[in-house]
Formats: structure tokens, C-alpha cells, sequence
């Protein structure tokens, strides 16, 4: 569908509902006030100045609000603007809700779990498969809906969840072409290994590190969660401590956050499973903004490369 | 099967056919000369020590000759060591060929290429489909013999080949997960990254590095072979820039030996195809030493690491 | 002469002719277009706003355009600006070119190919000297006009071929110096090592990278070409070979942009020469700007430093 | 007092009980069987070879045994070797017991758990004080014996107490001189650092690393200690993360094995304090072996240097 | 005290003596002259822009002048700024002068000296002592002076001295417990080790670096200054050599400007104590800002981390 | 000439004169003394073993004696090695003088002095030529003696001076070809850079690094030295500053030894030609023993690498 912020081009004339993304307050040179709003939908957001604001337009305009607006789209340093003709609070009669505006996993949230319990289901080893229920289901509510970061890859509503279901299915790819990893294993890491984020985040809307999550982050976070679990369920075998160090090596390496790089076969995988499944979803959302024979813009996270889009 | 070398134990009395795979003759402190002889057969080398050699053995006893031993295994600063007891060259009689001490890849090299023409036959890219096999073609004798590398993985004969076919296979389950993939080119990708190895590399027994292979590396080589092909077949399309682009970054990165990193997505795949087909092929080998609860020795391209296995 | 651009100062008022490099559109904070124009001409650059620009305004006054203007230079966050008062496009009387505004190479085009078709000749190689003359001519036309850098280092018309003539001159004080170095292979090499460039990037005049030279880069692209040249003339010797490791490893290191760092004699000789020119001329173009007694800028290229001009 | 292996010199005939640290066993090049006993005191090691060994030889002098020598101190490349004339196992009315061979911390246990114990007392905030008093005393005996590290340094009986009764004292003073610092939070950061090293070593005497050291690390370890402690005793505020950041950051970086840098100021102190008594204790124990106006060997652990003993 | 630049917050209204820090001119769009006026008093400063300004204007408020403002602070681009009503330069009748505005070191520098001499007193190697105290004599008028940084950590008047003042307190300390330590090396290079930079910079006020600074910093302009006297005292031991080595390394590594590490005990804590200092400096600093349970700012010298500041 | 060590094949019967360049006493396995003799002339040196050596043997052939052999040029190890038949001490008769067998720079050293005379008669800024004359004569014995360093390059009789004579000659030819350097203070740069060797190394023979030479390094010792050259001769110009300059930067890096990148012209162009004459006097060396078509050692101080000779 081709509606949406992410569509619009300059010169187009917009008359529509966003959520509001953020305010921030500014003065002109001659000591005007004026409002700095990021307005977004589910493709993407757009800034907006509100000029010469009352101070009841600052209570009014706020971070979550609904608002319906009529507008512009404008160039300003090589960015879209919105200039803006008219704005306005939603009411109770739009019907409009704030999941309107959130880009959201491509898969059911329903779907999404009916799949991992499936994996859970098939585990063989009885701790592993316990233990990871068990963490699984304490905090269920929401792993189902954080993102998996909060920027960079499947930094969306339920993207954790999402970017769980597609690594599983790398890994039961990986584990038939390499028989000898032990898949209950590799599942588990799979399923867990960022579980931690449900602590080190605030929430699955725009969500911030939270003190516990900058102080210790989800890696640490983790070493607690196995081991409260492990006590729960009285269970003192390998597979904690091998459960633990899948979580604690997933980064791969020292200086990329893991504090012990892996030191099992499933640990090696589950690293690189990590990589290509954050890896492909980056590039298939920067590529999605680019023509054949065009590159995209510099990608951060990818080293700061800039992909090219074939002519074929 | 649990005979050869891997599974020989100090004080076992052996009586076979080995391969000699180097000779260096030494002096004693008191000047005598003697031969250092590594001898190898399918699963291993030992070492073995010919005291008070005559002129005429060390014409007899050199690198690539089949010999009849008879021994002891002993322990020598923590290796095994043959002692010799009885040592002689092998006869016609004999009816014992090299390639019987030879490790080969698992799978036969017919059953490879046909796996590998069925991969090319189904490319719907023809530009991408005629160098791919024209190529393979040109050097397929090489291709199916050669090793992928001197030592770290598939350093056996066919290596080279039967790497090829893993990564294939792990494509083709990258490429159905990850629709927007390109088959084509990562398949195309797969067969050619390595193929400069035949100029690279001295042969298929225990391979040197040829003065071309130093002085430009079999990625550059690849760089004109490329060329050569586009040129003999008259393509002049973008898919010839993309096939060199591939083998060029498939290193990753410019201190890995790619002069470019990878900047369409299918390259980037093909640097972690690469890696995981390598690693699990290094693990898996190393593992096979060790009992469950021990770890591997240190593993250089594994960052040095020493990798566990676990008990269940 | 201390005439253009590189000489105004804040509050001189000038009425001249000049280059459009560039042009943006933008948007002033109450929704009025304007043109950011930069003018250039032999010596140097400078910025000028066209305030409530039109539509015509905005066709007429594109890249590439002469234009006739008349202002005063301000000063504008620390750097020169042009304060337009009048400003007109330069019409067929006015008898003004593009080449009028754009940096030269200080020696004439002409003289510089008669000095390197000197080295060619004097090559007592018959297949070096031959490699060469053949890639030479074929990209004569645009080896003369094409600079050697986008930016940092003789980054004007003719640059490629000025910066080849002094590392030539360069390149023949050190053989003489240090007699057992193949002055052939030195004097091809230096001649080749950037000829990569002329396919590397677009153009003479405000060059970018094309698709091929961000995918490949002008190193390998070399690779290509010293293999047609020699399959061209029926050359098959270690010449070609060392040819193509020169090219290969002029950058120096792996991480540097060489896939193999120099190997014989003249490549590590070519890297430091190549150097040398590099940075002389960008020492040189930077302390121009500089009275003795002070700090050039920061220059990116040599490692952020900032130079001093000494008072003697 | 200057008796003791770290003080004989080559020509010395000695007579005396010795701890068996380990024996090997090697093959002469003409197949004799001989043992590596390397044999230790309080003050040092020494090398000794036991020709033309028996099988109960091997059983006999094995690790951990002590045996009463008679021999001559020899160099042999390099190092001192102990020429053996006479070895016989202790027996019971020798009445020498293992302890008298090692290495120990200066001060006594009791006493140094009186210091400790008095830091704890004057603890002020009651969750950081019984947290600390509740894993010093679920792991006080291991505390009391545990060397600090496996070498570099307080490598021996005890060293781990030792080494944190040594870093209090630091911590008083740089509390005083900057009483900004929270002086219970790093007092308890001192004490609980390295309590995960009682499980992460083996034993007391000559440690090796576990598996769960290998694959979860001291830091690691101590996450789950931390929050069994909290659990246990009902605590669940600020402190608890706050100590547990305190362990997670004392190794300062990342590549040092920190899963996270320092975020407080007690954390950042705690890494200095931790690094000053360590080397110091490095240096003391390197220099004593040294003449005024000389060169220690090279300490790896202080990247590599050679540290000099001034004259005055 | 609440007063003070540092503590006013956004629409205060304020009218108070300030002094100019730092004085640009601008244009603004439409190309009239403004001043973009820098305030200061002891806690800290504020941007004041004075719009429409006059020749005179210019002339009047020149950096260093004191002037009176009235005005109100707003807030621009996230930081405060002060909005000008009123603005006129200080008289003699207001009978404020420079000093009060600057920040200072909380001891006074008589104070500071007399804490120093007496670590000098107590110094019992007489060539160390006398270096030390001609050295410092020689340069007390600036050493009492200068900041010990332009910026990071103690960049305030007689910065430099409170420095030293703190670091031999610590030094004193860490002598105590380990006593191996030589107090009077110790203490004669906390003394000198940074003195060089009342070469290095400009002055006590606003201090740039001196063109002797830049080329060849503190630590190498110490090596003539020591030299010189030795020669003049007609000194020449070992101390010599030693109290330049620990100028010389005090940086700890090359990396950070030392060009050779700490090779004697003395320097190797010399390093430490000037961290602990200058961290602790910036840490009180920054976390003085910051509420219980918020982060400061990312501190730069600190390796970019932002410290959190507990809620007990 | 092709007599002397480094011609020696295995085999050969030799019965010359040689230095003894170091002595070390082992002991065989069975406990008998014996020496290891390391055996020099000018072209390379050779090892020898000999057995069964009395307490007079030991005094007798000690480091810097001369003596007489006879033997035969065995392999031990992939070295060759000497297979001593006599040995004898040199007597007066012999008519042998250590010079004989020290290697020595290629040019006689009053030619060398005289032609850096020249260089420093020629200056035309009489305070560099000042400074540069004293420092020179100040140190003219030992400069004319010493090498270049211990190792790597120029490491023989006279090595620093010849090492100085090249590196002018290269820096006369650059200064030709970009003639905005400052000829003086490049040469000056030249003929001191090193000249702090004559402190930081023991000697001309073998030498090892003093303690100042460790502590302090030659670029710091160079800063006291051209301080005390100045105050004697009443210079005190930007000359002064700037010879330090050059002398302290001329390592290029911090990482590399140098406290201050360059920062001036000539220091960037000292610190080239500086590389370019040690690494084609490694160069050199290194290919002098291989033949066409084969590859050098690795050598180190060349990142390890191993160079290639041509065939041509």
C-alpha cells in the first residue's frame, strides 16, 4: 500500500490523522516561541513547527496524542516538512487509537508464540525445555510486545518476538544441514537470548534504557533470570550453565558486550544467527527506500556502509 | 572405523603401509645423521626417527613414497612418536596407491558436481548462468581435487568442492527464508569465491602457496578470470561488475583481505555463509578428539579459542 | 597574481565572472525559497544566497553555469559569503568558458605526456615498456585531464597525470640513489598504479564515484586491465605478474585498501613515493592559506593534524 | 631468612624435604623411560630428572608427594636444574605435612577475617552490610584459602584475602581524602570483587580453572551469588544493582572482561584500587629478585615491561 | 551558595555583574552585524547575543571587560541563553574587578604553597630536594597560577597547585601502605610532573596552547628545564636520570603522549595517582549538576561514559 | 669476494680466524661442561660446540677473543653449524686485530665526515648551523664508530654515519624537487635525529642500550642536548624550537616513540626519509641471500613480511 509518511513527496498536499512522536520547545531569534513536533505513522514520521504557540498549544500538543492535520510537504535541509495549515486534537468521534500509528511485527502476535511453543514443545531435553518455558511464559506479556532494539533492527512493536521466530527457523535450517549441534540447545539460546531487554527497556513504545538495563544490561540481566529459574524449578544440571553462557557469549566477542566469547558449537551459531537475521532485516528496510542502481543512505549498524541496489 | 593413526595409543606394535609425507635429515650431538620422517595414512601423521641413516636411505625414503613399517607407538614431549623396528618401500606387489592415504571429502566427486550442475542448470539469469559454468569448466579438474585451503578447514582432498556444495545447501535455506535474496547471484557467488584457489595453491597434496598466489591472492586472481570469461562470452552486463564485487568482499573486510566489504545484500550473505560452512567444519573436526566435559585444544582461526563438549 | 576568490577579503566588493559548482534549494524558517549557490573560479570557492528566488531562477542558475555577479564578501559563521546584488547568466558576448574557472595542473598537458612518453621510452623491458605504452594510450585522453583524488590531494584538472610526472622525477632520484632497484618496474608502476581512476570516478570536473568504482575500486579494476593489455600483445611473463602486485599493493596495507602489502623492492618504494607527492602537495596548498608564525586548519587526510609555518 | 629453593645457587649440594608440583613423563631419543619432577618450597621451584624411572617410580612420585632429596643445583639452559643423587618419599616421622611447602599469605587468616569483619561492622547502610556479611560468610572458608589469581599476582594460599584486606586499607584512604565517595559501597565492591573466584579456581594449591569458570567467569558468577543473597534475605532496593554493577565493571573495559564500564564513581575507584595493589604486589614480588641498578625479567602481565631498581 | 550563573533556570529575570569570556560578530540573515556576547562569573557562563550592534559596541565589549547586564534567561537549542534588556560596561564606582569572577581553587594559594614546601622539607635525598625546590621556586609565580588543563579537570585558577596539592596527599597515603615505595621520588614527581605546562600554555585566564606547547608539549619542555638544573646545581647522580623518567612516563603509555611507560615502581603509581585525581575532579564535577537517580552528561575524558548518581 | 661465514655450504672443510662473538657454558644430559662458541667474521657468524671443556678452556675463549679454527660446516636444525676439528687463541704473531671482523660501513669514515661537513657548510641559517657543528663535534668520536641501532638496520661499525650520509643525499633530492622545504633545517633534522644513539647505546661493538637509553630513549636525550648547545652558544631563536621539533616527531606516531606527531614540513619529510633508507638497508640485506625466484626470511621490523626476487 502505497499511503503513508513514508510515501509522501514534496509539493504533496496531506489531510490526515498522525500520532504525535515527540514535542520540544524552541524561541525564535526575536524570542518567539514556537513548537518542534515529530508527528509519525506506521511507515515513518515527519517534523512540523507549530510558529508563535500559546501555552495552551503546549499542553495540548504533547508526546502520544492523536492529532489530525492538514499540510504541506516541504524540503527543508534535505529533509520532508510538514508545513503546517491546520491542526487539531482527535476526539472520541475520529475513532482513531495510538496501535494505529505504530508499525507493528508482520506476523500475529498470537501466531508468533503458537510458533515458539511449537519449538518448546518438540525440545528433548527436560531442563532445557522447562527451564525456557518457564522463563518464557513469566514474561510472556511482554516479549510479546517489545521491539528488539531500539533502534537499528526490528525496533518495532513486537519486533523481539518476530526476530526470535525468524532466527528459529534459521536455526532448524542450520541444525538439519549441521546434524551434530544439538538443536534444544540452539533453540533456547535462540528464544532467550534477548529476553533481557524486557528489563533493559522501558516499554514497547518508544522505548529508553532503563537504569537496570544501562548499569547491568540484558546480558547480566539474564545470569539472574537462569538462575532464579534453575532454583524454582530445582534444577542444578550442565544445561544451566551451558544456558547461561549461550546468553553471556551471544555477542560474539569482548569488546562487542560478552563477557566470554563462545566456547560451544551452538554458542558459534547462535552468534551468527543473531547477525544475519538483525543483518538481512536492516538491509530489507534500507533497501525498501532506494531505486535499482541507486545506493542507500550510510547504515550505521552496518559499519556505516552504503548498499547498492542492483538493476536486476 | 577405528584403525590408522588417530587411534593408535602409546605401546601399540604396528605393521602397515604408510605414506611419507616429509623427510629431514638431522645430526646428533656426536654428528651421525639421522632422518625425521613424517609418515601419514587417511585419519593422521606420526613422526618417526631413522637413526645412523645410510646415503642410499635417504635417496630411498622421500616425500610422497609408500613404505612398509613395523613399531612401536611411543610418547615424545607429548606427542605420539613411532619407533621403528623394520622400515622398506613398498613394491608394485604391494598393490598400495597414494590416494589410499589420502583424506578425500566425504562425498564422491562426481556426486559433488552433480549437486553443483544442478544448482547452475537452475539459474534463470543467463549472463550470471554462462560465467558461472564456464568457469567451473575451464577448471573443474582442478576444482574437484584441490583442498579449500592449507590448513584451518576442509584441507583434504576435494575440499575445495565439497565446502562449495555445504554452502550451497545453506544458501538455498537462506535464500527461502530471506525471499528478497537474489538466488541467482548467491548461488553464482558460492561456486566462484574460492576458485582462484587452483592458481593459488600448488596442488592438490599437500599444497604451497604458488609465487602468483602470494604476490595477488586468489581473490584478485578471480578479478581477471572474470574478465577473461565476460569477454570470451561476450557479456557486458551489470552482472559481471556484481559476480567481481562478490569474490572481492568476500573477506569482509579490508584487514581480512577484502580490498571492498560487501555492498549488496547477497555479498554480505556470502561472507557469513563463508564463515559458518568454515567454522562448523573446524569445530566439528576439532570436537571429534575430545570426550564430552573436556575441551578442544586451541583452535588459531577460532581467535584462538578452546571450545567444550559438553556432557549430554 | 592575487586576483579571485582565494584573495578577497570580508568587505570587498567585486563584479565578476564566475562558475556555478553547486546549487541547493531551501526553504527559510516562514516557508520562502531560496538558492544557496557556491561560485567558484581558478583559486578558490565562496558561498552566495539568492533570496526569494523564482522558478526561473531556479532553471537558469545550475550547475556548470557562468554567471555574472555583482556583491560584497561578508563573513558568515567564520567563513566568507557573497552578498549578491546583482547576479546575471553569462551570455555568448561576454566570451567566457568553463575551463577559465577551473584549477589546472601547473604544467601543460602536452609537456607532461612528452615527459612520461620519455620514461616509456627509455624502459629497457621490452614488456614492461610495452604493458605500459599500450594502457597509457589507451586511456591517454582521459589519463590527461581526469585529477588524481576527489579531494584531499591534487584534486584539479590534470591532476592524475602532474602527480605521475613529479612522482616519476621522484621515482629517479631514489633508483639512482639506491641503484638496485629496477628503475622499469618502478617507472610502470608509478606511470599505472592510479590509471584505475579514470573509471574509478565520472568525470574531470567535479568528479564522484561511478557504481563501478564504489563496487570495485580502481585497484582492482587494474587487475582487469593489465590482463587484457597482456593478453592484447601476447605478453606472458613474471613482468605481468609483478605489474599487477605493484598496483595491488601501492596502498601498503591491508587496511589501506591493498589486498597484499608490497612484496618485492619497488612496490614498498612506490608506496612511499606515492606519498610523499601526496602530502607535499597537500602541505603546500594548506600553508598557501597561512602567514609564518601560524596553524593551518586541520587536515583530515594527514591524520587531523594542523601545521606550522614556521618564521624563517 | 635466605634458606629455601629461591635462594641456592648452581654448585650447591642440597638435602632437604621438597613438595612434589608435578612430574612428566619423557622417553630418552633411544626409548628409555625418565621422569620431570618439578619440586617446590615456600620460596620457589626447581627442575629435576629422574633417569632409567621404574614403574613404581611412577607411581610412587607423583603430584602432591612430599619427598626428602639429596642433590647438586646445576644450570641447564639457562635455569636451575637439581641434579638428584638421592630421592625417597616422607614418611610419618618426618613429620612434615603439605602446608610447609606453600606459599601463604604475611598475615594469618583469623586476622585478616578480623579486619575484614571490622569493615563490615561499621557498614552503615543495612542492605549493602548484609548482603556483604551474607556471601563472606556462605563462602568464607574457600575466601580465607583461595589464591587471587592462578598466577601474576597474590598467587598463593590465601592471596585472595589478602589481596582484599591490602585494597580496604587503599579504599580507607582514598575515602578520606575524597569523602565524596560512598565509603560502605566501595568497601563492599572491595570485599565482593573477586568472591566469584571460589568457584571460577579449582582449589586452594595450584588451581586450574573449572568449567563454569571457563565458560561464566568470576564477574558472571557473581551476578546469580548477588541475587540469591538479595532473594534470601528479602533486599530489593537500589543497592542490590548497585553492587551488582560494582562487580560487573571492576575490570574497567569492556576487552578487559567488564560486560560494562564503570558508571558510578565507587565503581571507577574500585578499578584503580584493584589495579594499584595488584601491580604493587606484582612489582615487590618481581624487584626483590633484582640487584640495585638492574632489570626485572619482562612481566607479562605489566605489558610486557622490565621494571629497574634504582642504586639509592 | 545558590547565586549564580550556574543555578538560575529558565525565565529568571537577573541583573548582575559579569565578565565577557569570549566576543564573535555575526550577521544575521538579512546581513545586519550582531555580537554573540559569552558570560561569566565563578559557576560557570551563558551565551548572550546583543542584536543591531554598533562600532562601538564592538569596541566596548571586548573579551575580559566586566560589564552590568540585565536580562532574562530563555532557553535555545537545549541550553540556556540570556536574553539582553540591558547591558553596560562596569566603572570604577562599582568596584568590581576580574578575580571575582573566575573560578578558583577552594584553597588558597598561600595555603597550597606551604602544604607543598613542607613535602619538599621532608625530603631526604638532598639532590632530589634541591631539583625540586629550584625548579618550583623558579616557576612558583605561575605554578601558583595556572589551571592544570584548558580543559577536563581542574581548569580553573591555581588549578594546577590544588593538583599537586591533592596528588601528594594521595601519594602520602599509598607510600604508607606500601613502603617499598621511595617517598621522595614519588613526591618530587607529583611536584614537577606537570609544571612544564606553565610553558605549554598561555596564562592563568582562558589559556590556550603556545606555539612551544604544540610542538613540543609539557613532558619534553621538562627534560631542558631539569638538565638546566642539574647544571646549575652542579648535580649529576642517578637522580637525575630518574626524575626525568617520571616526567617522561607519567602519561603512562606512548598512546597517551609518554614516550617511554613507567619502567620504575615510583612512576608506575605516579600515573595512577594523576588519574585518580583528575577522574575524581571531573566525576564531583559533573555528578554536582545531577539530580539522585539521573546520568550526568557524557563526559569526553572519561571515555565518553555518563555516570549515574545513586538515590542513597 | 666471495670467502668468509656467509659463503660456507655445508661440507666445507675451513680453517681461518675468528672473532668469538659470545660464550655460554650448558651442561649435556649426563651433567658434562661444555661451551657454546658463536664464531664471527665481517660477512656473518657461525656457531660451534665445544665438548668436554676444561675450567682453562673457559677463560680462555671468552667474548672478543680471537682465535683459530679448523673444522667442518655441519647442519643442526636447518642452521649450519661449525664441527670444531682445533681451536687455538690468536697469537701477536698472527698479525689479527678485531677490526678484521667487524663489519663496517661501506665508505671510509673521514670520507663520511667530510661530506656531511659539506652539508653543514652549506646551511645558510647560521643558528642551525651552529647548533648542528657543536652537537656534531661534541659527539663526533662516537658517531663515526656507532650503528645505526642494534638491530634491523645499519647494525655495524660506522652504521649511524652512513645511515646520515644517505639519508642526506635522499634529502638533497627531494629538496630539489618540492623547493618550498627549508633545506637548513632538513639537513640539520638529518644529521642529529639520531645522534641521542651515542647515549642510549653502550658502544660500537655489540652494543646493548645503557640505562638511560632504556629510561629515557635518544629522542628525550636529544632535547637536553640541543638545550645545553643552545645556552652555550647564546642561541635562542624559533630555530631552537624548531630543531627539537623535528627531533621529537621524527618517529612519525606517538604509538611508534615519537611524543609530538610532525607538525612542520621538513619533520613530516625527515620522518620518510628516515623509513626509506632503513627498509632499502633491510631490503638490501635481506635479498642479498636469496636467489631470483625465491622469497626473503620474514622480517620483522618489516611487519613480518617476506620480499620476492624478481627473475629479471
Amino acid at each position: 500500500m502505497n499511503t503513508g509518511l513514508a510515501h509522501y513527496r514534496v509539493g504533496d498536499q496531506i489531510e490526515t490523522f498522525l500520532l504525535i512522536k515527540s514535542v520540544t520547545k524552541g524561541l525564535t531569534q526575536t524570542g518567539k516561541p514556537y513548537l518542534t513536533i515529530v508527528l509519525q505513522d506506521k511507515t515513518g514520521d515527519i517534523e512540523a513547527k507549530l510558529w508563535d504557540c500559546t501555552k495552551e498549544d503546549e499542553e495540548r500538543y504533547s508526546t502520544s496524542a492523536i492529532v489530525k492535520v492538514a499540510g504541506e510537504v516541504m524540503s527543508y535541509r534535505g529533509r520532508n516538512q510538514l508545513k503546517l495549515i491546520r491542526i487539531r486534537l482527535a476526539t472520541s468521534q475520529d475513532a482513531v487509537k495510538v496501535q494505529d500509528f505504530l508499525e507493528t511485527a508482520p506476523l500475529e502476535q498470537e501466531k508468533m508464540m503458537e510458533i515458539i511453543t511449537q519449538y518448546v514443545f518438540e525440545m528433548r531435553n527436560p531442563n532445557i525445555q522447562r527451564i525456557t518455558r518457564y522463563l518464557l511464559r513469566k514474561h510472556q506479556e511482554a516479549f510479546l510486545h517489545y521491539p528488539a532494539a531500539t533502534k537499528n533492527h526490528h525496533e518495532y512493536v513486537a519486533g523481539l518476538a518476530y526476530h526470535v521466530v525468524s532466527m528459529l527457523k534459521l536455526a532448524k535450517s542450520i541444525v538439519e544441514l549441521y546434524p551434530s549441534l544439538n538443536a534444544d540447545l540452539l533453540y533456547a539460546g535462540v528464544i532467550l537470548h534477548d529476553l533481557g531487554k524486557v528489563t533493559e527497556l522501558s516499554g514497547s513504545v518508544a522505548p529508553s534504557y532503563t537504569t537496570e538495563g544501562v548499569l547491568l544490561g540484558h546480558i547480566s540481566i539474564m545470569m539472574s533470570e537462569i538462575s532464579e529459574a534453575a532454583t524454582e524449578l530445582g534444577i542444578d544440571g550442565e544445561e544451566v550453565l551451558l544456558l547461561k553462557h549461550l546468553i553471556l557469549s551471544h555477542h560474539g566477542k569482548a569488546e562487542w558486550g560478552s563477557p566470554k566469547p563462545p566456547l560451544i558449537k551452538e554458542a558459534e551459531i547462535l552468534h551468527y544467527i543473531d547477525n544475519i537475521d538483525a543483518k538481512m532485516n536492516m538491509l530489507d528496510r534500507a533497501l525498501k527506500h532506494v531505486k535499482p542502481g541507486e545506493f542507500t543512505e550510510r547504515i550505521f549498524a552496518l559499519d556505516n556502509r552504503s548498499f547498492y541496489k542492483p538493476n536486476f
